[in-house]
């Protein structure tokens, strides 16, 4: 099984997979269109949170970020005159440092977070989705500004006009999420937001093709008309989808085979004939580990009865 | 007056010298060659020292850095793997981070530095010496490294074939330092490292020749055959200087007035007589404010006298 991963829903659903099937089997091909160059360093917002779960250095309140972590250069560097919006962590700028040292040295971004996979002594095979630099832009009706800078300098506030992925077109799967993909009959798509953290994996170039292909299941990240957490409501509706499980089905009815959706989803099982996908009610909310692994349980026993 | 400036000698000098003239009729040209892109940043050691010195910021045991500085991510990334040698303080990366960031948007050092200057309320003209990119370079028996690998990871031990700065042929001399030479008659150089803090200034094609025009006083670093502090003995060896006051009036005579050693120098005056300056004797161990304060106003002094 392979899952494709973004912000923080995935992660909390790996934290329970792990519970289920020893690190080492686990794959997990992520969202890189969120990467971007900070005060001097490539941060990798979406891969840093799996790596730091399954390294146990997860910020468990905040899913994002190593626990207990001081912010010591951020704070200087907001007392003086910064462009840093991002809260970044000293521990976790040491991260940084480490992976973008490893690029500059002329290592893929593939090998950089190998490496770094292995000095976390991370068994999980993690994979950026592609090597290619990628950068996902919001269009506001003021400006065009890079999806950080939207969700964390102006707060998700501005009115969304457009989204777009800067250099998808030409970006290609990395090799080794293309290696995985062949080996494995069963992808997981776990419930993060659709448009800015899944979407970008699944508009890569061949990547639908590769998916309708294979068995896929996934989580729906919509309760209701509401997102779990982020900015996934606004995100679907400038693109135009419903802001509903239905509507993240409809983006994903390509390739999905078995779509889970929360038990407290008021959306009729009827409503998703067109997409011609099962669907399964799951307590979705994975407040805890526990919730975390029962979530994941159901999931890849999704596979098994296909 | 204009102070060429270095390591920790100069700094210290300046200390006292604020206390006789006010900030903003300072100038100092620094130098540069030991600058280095570390952790994703340019490092500029000796004009983070004088920044961090007019800004009262500095660490006045180490003189370096920022007092009461944290390690947080230079731990950080020592525990996990690093080529992080230089000990850089949380704080102070921030200060790396500013500079850099400017750079990065397109501007020269010299701009960087002012900008850097007036977030930090200096009222100094602080000049780096050069916008050009300079490393110094130190060949052992084994390799050809950067200044900073030998002194820093290789604590200063190994034996010295050679010193070279690397690009001094084709740089220039900064347009800021460049009109400020212009305008100012005395020139005063601080008793930093002869060869790799004072000499990269020297040795800017044009420098010289600026010089010999100019008044110059300079302090010794070096009492009896010791230096003050750090390396210079093995790098005045291994350019064939003598390890004493008159080896580094050897290297300055082309333009030298009047040159301070220190009173329990063991130097004959008469051993001067080939260099063609006058000589004073001096307290040079600036060990607290007041003997920076006197060591300045002596200093001051020579120019007046001359």
């Amino acid at each position: 099984m392979i899952t494709l991963s973004g912000g923080t829903g995935t992660p909390k659903l790996l934290h329970g997979i792990e519970n289920i099937i020893p690190q080492k089997e686990i794959a997990v091909i992520v969202n890189t269109a969120e990467d971007l160059w900070v005060s001097g360093n490539l941060i990798t917002p979406d891969i840093d949170t799996i790596l730091y779960m399954f390294s146990n250095k997860i910020d468990l309140k905040k899913w994002w970020g190593i626990k207990d972590d001081s912010f010591n250069t951020h704070n200087q560097l907001k007392s003086i005159e910064s462009n840093e919006s991002m809260m970044i962590g000293d521990m976790d700028r040491a991260t940084h440092i480490i992976r973008s040292d490893f690029i500059r040295n002329g290592d893929s971004l593939t090998i950089a977070i190998q490496k770094l996979s292995a000095l976390f002594e991370i068994e999980a095979n993690v994979m950026p989705m592609s090597d290619d630099p990628l950068a996902t832009m919001i269009t506001t009706e003021q400006e065009e500004m890079h999806f950080q800078d939207f969700w964390i300098k102006y707060k998700g506030k501005p009115n969304i006009i457009n989204i777009s992925i800067k250099g998808i077109e030409n970006a290609s799967i990395s090799k080794n999420a293309i290696d995985a993909l062949k080996s494995n009959n069963n992808v997981l798509i776990g419930p993060s937001n659709p448009i800015t953290s899944i979407g970008p994996i699944i508009e890569l170039p061949k990547m639908r093709n590769i998916l309708k292909s294979k068995k896929v299941v996934a989580i729906s990240p919509i309760i209701g008309n509401k997102p779990i957490s982020g900015p996934a409501a606004k995100l679907m509706q400038a693109k135009g989808f419903e802001v509903s499980s239905i509507g993240v089905a409809e983006y994903y009815k390509d390739f999905l085979d078995v779509f889970i959706i929360d038990k407290k989803d008021t959306v009729k099982l009827s409503d998703f004939k067109n997409i011609g996908c099962e669907v399964i009610r799951a307590d979705t909310l994975m407040t805890n580990m526990e919730k975390s692994t029962c979530l994941a349980k159901i999931a890849i026993d999704a596979f098994k009865n296909m």
